[in-house]
């Protein structure tokens, strides 16, 4: 099929460009000494997290049970799950996850929970890692005292069925701070934090194995700290608008957007405007409105038209013809990804494979 | 299972309620003097057009040909695609939904897709009806002029594989517009033009069998304008906080929400504030953020806090405890149902099925 004949709306994601990004993160983690477990909850997808264990890395961090479960199947080791577990229906599949033998560590935040962990690695008949999450000014999840981190470890140390594995500190609403220099010094005062919970643990000799954070858009900070042993990016795969609106180092931002959504002028009645069949439920809206860049008029700007349909605005006379295809850069992946499935696989021209 | 059970985040829907607002329209409509075709684009759930048809409904509005292929295969007739179609792949797929027989309507906008559609019902021997979309206002689809209407109804009865079926005029623009005397002033106007299109098309001997159009938001207007045949609203099945904000009638809303998401709290270690297990990726953003509901304490406010996760923040202290249970009424339902399948139906305290 051609990539022009993939029915529409319909996410593209073109896999040269996504293993470009690969092999650039995994030299760039290699260089500044971090281990690297890339997070899935852009992608959820098998097969990038398979490309990804390939080109080196240490695992894949998962958001959800859900997420585990599939990257698990896919046979690959070293899942992080990143975010606290509270549920009962969560506790159960992440028992079932044990039964089978996935290699998964899963962080906790609360002391009622590491004694459900406790509770289910112990009718798993195994050993399960826990990190301690700790919450570095983010305000979402994690310990919010070191004296509850240091009692956390502890707790985890003490239970015959977990080990404990170290500590995570990710400061999620400080990735795209801009301009970089702001970015580096509001995460110095929170690396302030991680240090100090650090060696309040050596202290009581519960010194953490892992030390794992960061993103796409502080990994390089993060380095420099001296703090991590490991991050968890995963924007950088896909990028979107507003990732691709900011520097990753000081003056320059080596990740290329993969990402696309495909959709088709479907009226072409008003003047300066043709009507595209993508709106509300092709792209996420949470951070503004997708970029066109392909097949429309140059300088076209997108607006929603409701659930099914987008405008595309442009200056003059002749615009794109009635059934033209376009493609447009979402101002963020990670939901827009979330309203796909499956996801069609392109190499230029050519559409090669689709991916759930 | 029981309700409180849902693996979270999860969508909730109450069949009580949703077959309350059934009747309820159905009732509305035969004493308006409108037949009914409610859209699906909200629920594009076979089984609640099953119900809506069982409750005694002309046939089923749809926004895509996935969504008629759904529908048509749960043995739906009266179906309306009320979006027109521009992509091979869409023609490809209603020229396999007319050879498997299925009971449907398209509109369309444009001369070239008049064509299209009059070699498709050629290729599967059979005459399609097609609904001539005018534009009421939106400036989305449908004819912009009168004549530009009154030539495609032309092209219609000339197709030897085509019917001339009737015309749409939707005003979903105009389907919120508060308070309720502006939005009737202002449908009034487009009415006129309807009227014109009307007036237009019975003077060339094309008067319309079909005219169809209106929403929840305006079906008591609609049906004051004396010109439609049949409305085709669809929110009134869901509801939802921007809806349930807004008068259906001069000074009430009948219609009550029917469809909830659920989630659950997995960390409490912030004071007057705990973080659920739904963000971004589990409710629709482009209308503002859901409402708490059930399980929160009194007056708590949702913050989006990423991808999947939200915090309820709260005055004072005691908050509700990790694992507890909430639920939610979503700003928009569309986008939000199409995060989430399948769909955990509920009665009351009990869930009795999962639709897809």
């Amino acid at each position: 099929m051609r990539r022009s004949d993939v029915p529409t709306p319909a996410l593209l994601v073109d896999i040269d460009i996504l293993d470009r990004n690969i092999a650039l993160m995994r030299d760039h983690a290699a260089a500044l000494g971090l281990k690297l477990r890339p997070h899935a909850k852009a992608h959820k997808c098998v097969e990038i997290a398979q490309r990804i264990m390939a080109a080196g890395a240490l695992g894949i961090s998962c958001a959800t049970v859900g997420e585990a479960e599939a990257i698990a199947l896919g046979g690959v080791d070293g899942i992080l799950l990143t975010a606290p577990l509270a549920s009962s229906d969560g506790r159960e599949r992440l028992g079932r996850l044990l039964l089978r033998g996935a290699d998964i560590a899963v962080v906790a935040d609360h002391p009622a929970a590491v004694a459900d962990l406790s509770t289910l690695a112990e009718a798993a008949g195994r050993r399960l890692d826990v990190v301690v999450d700790v919450d570095v000014g983010m305000g979402r999840t994690g310990c919010l005292e070191v004296g509850d981190a240091v009692a956390l470890a502890r707790q985890i140390s003490a239970a015959p069925a977990l080990n404990y594995a170290g500590i995570q500190a990710y400061w999620g609403n400080l990735q795209q701070v801009s301009p970089f220099s702001a970015r580096s010094r509001r995460i110095g005062i929170q690396a302030d934090r991680v240090r100090a919970v650090i060696a309040a643990l050596t202290s009581a000799g519960l010194a953490p194995a892992i030390v794992s954070g960061g993103g796409t858009g502080s990994h390089r900070i993060d380095a420099a700290t001296g703090l991590f042993t490991e991050i968890q990016p995963g924007s950088y795969l896909f990028m979107d608008s507003c990732y691709g609106a900011i520097s990753i180092s000081e003056n320059d931002n080596p990740f290329t957007p993969s990402l696309f959504v495909a959709a088709t002028v479907v009226s072409v009645n008003k003047p300066g405007r043709v009507v595209v069949n993508a709106g509300w439920k092709a792209f996420a809206t949470d951070s503004g409105k997708p970029v066109a860049l392909r097949g429309g008029p140059p300088g076209a700007d997108f607006r929603f038209m409701g659930d099914e349909h987008g405008a595309l605005d442009f200056e003059g006379r002749g615009g794109p013809a009635l059934g033209s295809p376009h493609e447009f850069l979402t101002s963020h992946r990670e939901p827009t990804v979330d309203l796909h499935s499956p996801l069609p696989v392109v190499v230029c021209a050519e559409c090669i494979a689709l991916w759930r």
